[in-house]
């Protein structure tokens, strides 16, 4: 039987979604709780790896089990085993055909800010400190330039090994709220750092530091250095994955 | 000189604001921070004690110190020495009359909860989590009843030492956004727990555990098992202080 879990996890003391030698992954930590609730040697699939100290709300997962607990079960059973910083928000019964990377269609990452002088104890864990208030105007102008199907290769850290490296972004919104900003941003699929070049362009651009012709520019020729920096992982959240 | 402080802090791993022999507290962390910086041995004086787990958007508190460091360099100074848990937002020159304890006239907290079936890891840490939802009208209508000045005795913990139990509320007032309800809390002080098992009590009414029937009984007989129970130190922060 398939199982799609919905499961949110604080990235803060995670070596990432997938499992890796030095650290403890979110992926690790949820196959020991099915071990320990199974007796099964299972292998969660995510619908796509987040980075270290990348949290999520609702990370979508799949995996096959033997076991005969109902598939809602799985929730509560595994949160009595899991620690705080990883709780399973849904678990129903998925089709044998359904694949939590193959499947997902829409993907939606929050990069949250705060503008401070000083760095704030009570929003250091899930945001970057931005020392200018940017100007938001600037930000969606430039948001705009990004938005659609373009080769996200200058957007993204060397080292991913994918096929190919054209992605669409479908929308992204600047929701400035006192002296927090949260940058949306939905695509079909990211490459590694994306999200965290867009939101560094994005804030970049709000401080006069580049306009949407760098951006125009980065994407004609690749480079990465006329964008803007790689925002730190404490900000990013994966907010949701759509299906179907 | 006198300098007064405005500090905030994320509570998780403090033992509380005051100095203890088993485990680390916010003031020992400023002192030793100071002590550092000036070579000084200085006592912070905080406006108040905060419980272990409690966290503080705005503490207020003041020092002495024979250093020629400007007032307001000690902000920045200390905040290249302080851990990111504990960070001062200002540094002022204060009155050589001022107190922190003693000039205090109104504090605020926010008690903070969330509605939801499961632990929410990104919720968890500056918030309480909350099985059902409560009906804000009837929690609205218990604050009434609290509002005001009292013997706040059978609202507090026992254990305290204080001249009098005798204090004034002079506003709740019970934010909902969403799943989250932010409850406000001033008042010219208050007793040991009393900021929590005000929210405990506001959630026990709001889920038709008690009225304001109860409160008005508790306040008559001092029977603190007519009230609700104690809430968590996670979802408690001094929002600010505020004097003159």
């Amino acid at each position: 039987m398939r199982i799609k879990l919905t499961v949110s996890y604080d990235g803060t003391d995670f070596c990432g979604w997938q499992k890796q030698k030095n650290g403890v992954s979110v992926q690790e930590t949820l196959e020991t709780a099915l071990k320990t609730l199974t007796g099964e040697n299972i292998k969660v699939t995510g619908s796509g790896r987040t980075d270290a100290g990348v949290h999520a709300a609702e990370q979508i997962a799949h995996f096959d089990t033997d076991s005969t607990i109902p598939p809602e079960k799985f929730c509560k059973a595994l949160n009595c085993i899991l620690p705080d910083a990883v709780k399973v928000i849904k678990s129903e019964k998925a089709d044998e055909n359904f694949n939590a990377v193959k499947s997902a269609k829409v993907k939606t990452y929050a990069y949250r800010i705060y503008i401070s002088d000083v760095i704030l104890p009570l929003k250091e864990r899930f945001a970057a400190r931005v020392s200018y208030r940017p100007d938001v105007k600037k930000m969606e102008k430039v948001a705009k330039e990004i938005v659609g199907t373009h080769d996200f290769k200058c957007f993204s850290a060397t080292g991913g090994s994918v096929k190919t490296t054209v992605r669409t972004v479908y929308s992204i919104d600047i929701l400035p709220n006192g002296n927090d900003i949260e940058i949306l941003v939905s695509g079909n699929g990211f490459l590694y750092n994306t999200v965290r070049i867009i939101a560094g362009t994005l804030i970049a651009a709000g401080c006069d530091k580049l306009s949407e012709k760098d951006v125009a520019a980065a994407f004609l020729s690749q480079n990465r250095k006329l964008l803007g920096k790689t925002m730190p992982a404490k900000g990013l959240c994966l907010k949701n994955v759509k299906y179907e």
